[in-house]
């Protein structure tokens, strides 16, 4: 019996599980304070130290599950492919070719270091508290590759998609072939629930959706159906997708702040619903806040719904603003 | 009879208009050769040049419509706020507070050289040919305002917004009186249709679109309906936001390329629909271009369609394609 899981399974009972993505980061003084000596490499490769800034949010708020300190970028480099960070994800060579995306391999284990902190978090936290594991979408994950790194309009990455669309299908592949092992680890390592964070799919018209983004995320989430972790799909800008994201084999779906929870719950049947507070609403003041998210959890009524941000966190949300939705958010009784 | 101009006010006849969103800019090499002595205020502020680039793609393509080279920023200057292109907008001096928003006042004319530079391409254009000006909503300019500059997130303006709503309202309010002088402005200096840029809508919730974004737009379009001119509306990203959008006094909606022109139809009853073939399209095969176009032609059926690109045309695209999409559009009829 676990409040997060259970819920993210389809459960709706009267009390409402909330975590928060970004949660284990830079709003925290205690996470700036490990930023000073290490680098944001060295904390995501650094088992004890990825376990110890997860931890660091469930000892301020009651939260009812922590997410493994770590980056979508990070399996990547089993693939061969090196990430900067300065701070975004920055690939030192992009992918512009057919050739290099078929050099591409897995050569080395993916990511060990995550299984490892997985192993420490979940020996740490009671059975309250779920861990949740995640890896980043395919299409999301190519869009950084063939860019270079983050971008407003994602150019070359589009222009590489309608000039060489096989190319494009073999590296989804490749990188779909990655997020199935990396994910399956995770799970063999504690994660009891799996988030696929599928950033930049709002990017593409639901038609090249259906054919970049869906079949492989439906692949990896398929991959996962007996592995015993829940799964959630999170995709942002997403609104125009949903009825391809409807037919995805995942448990739940987190729904961005733009989107409408009442919106999501008729596109989107049998799906649990996780979000969607904007995350600019910490900034308001707490009775502003606490209205926004009572409207939100009176949204999520209906069916099962977790509540979270709809994005992840900004750095410089203040710490009381947190503590008082996490408040909000537990003291509510669905009806 | 003009089949831009009628197209926009409803009539569905059996051909369809094409412009180009960005069409006067940097894909063409002609408009590089000025970029190369000029900056791109001096572009933006020289009647001259400023009708020698909009007037340059048409020497290339038979476009239906013209529209005016300039800037959403332009018209800041009149409130006393010097923009910086660096290549992107980038504001001084950021307005983060309620005095600096108080502070604002009309201190000019707003853009004269604007009008000057839309009497200069009417009497160049024959009737055949529409001429459009265009303005930036309040929503999006203020993002700009507050943030300083172009950003992925918006945190400044988006945290500005819930910390001091009344501040944003005020501010709304100011860039809502500049847009209808400047939009007025146009219209008596020669422009026949007038678009509307919210680049940034999409950033925001249905509810905060609402309070923010909606009642300002309808302010502006209102004020322009008997001006002379058909009242085009576009939002970036805005699909979340169709219902809202529906209820704004413009003549047709532009519909960026991730929304389904059907969907958008069904959601805007009464409007004719611009747009939406995907910039990083016309980076495909001449095939594929043309099977894509005439894909969202026969979409744009049953009723009113304008065709356009979903976003502004990409610097490295090429003149070919572009050619190839207008004669494409042009060559089609409608049943």
């Amino acid at each position: 019996m676990n409040l997060f899981l259970d819920t993210v399974r389809g459960s709706a009972g009267r009390q409402t599980p909330i975590w928060i993505m970004r949660q284990a980061g830079r709003y925290l003084p205690e996470y700036r304070k490990i930023k000073e000596r290490a680098t944001f490499l060295e904390m995501t490769h650094d088992p004890a130290l990825a376990a110890e800034i997860t931890l660091q949010p469930l000892r301020r708020f009651p939260l009812d599950a922590a997410i493994i300190f770590s980056d979508i970028m990070t399996p990547l480099e089993a693939l061969g492919i090196p990430v900067d960070f300065t701070p975004g994800p920055v690939i030192r060579e992009p992918l512009r070719s057919r050739a290099a995306i078929e050099a591409l391999a897995l050569r080395d284990e993916v990511a060990p270091f995550v299984g490892e902190a997985l192993r420490i978090v979940r020996a740490a936290l009671t059975g309250e508290v779920a861990l949740i594991g995640f890896a980043g979408a395919p299409l999301t994950l190519a869009a950084y590759l063939v860019e270079g790194g983050g971008s407003k309009e994602y150019e070359h990455f589009r222009r590489f998609l309608r000039s060489e669309p096989a190319a494009m299908h073999l590296l989804l592949e490749k990188l779909t072939d990655l997020t199935i092992r990396y994910l399956q680890m995770q799970i063999a390592s504690g994660a009891q629930a799996v988030q696929l964070f599928d950033s930049w799919a709002g990017l593409h018209d639901l038609r090249t959706y259906r054919e970049y983004g869906l079949p492989y995320n439906a692949r990896i989430l398929a991959a996962l159906a007996d592995a015993g972790a829940a799964r959630i799909y999170f995709a942002l800008g997403a609104a125009h997708l949903l009825e391809a994201v409807a037919e995805l084999p995942a448990d739940a779906v987190g729904i961005d702040w733009r989107t409408d929870l009442a919106a999501a719950r008729a596109a989107l049947p049998g799906k649990a619903l996780q979000g969607n507070l904007d995350p600019a609403l910490l900034f308001a003041d707490h009775s502003a806040i606490a209205a926004e998210a009572r409207r939100i959890l009176d949204q999520g009524n209906g069916g099962a719904h977790v509540f979270n941000l709809g994005h992840g966190i900004w750095p410089a949300t203040p710490i009381d603003a947190v503590a008082h939705l996490v408040e909000t958010v537990h003291a509510y009784r669905r009806p």
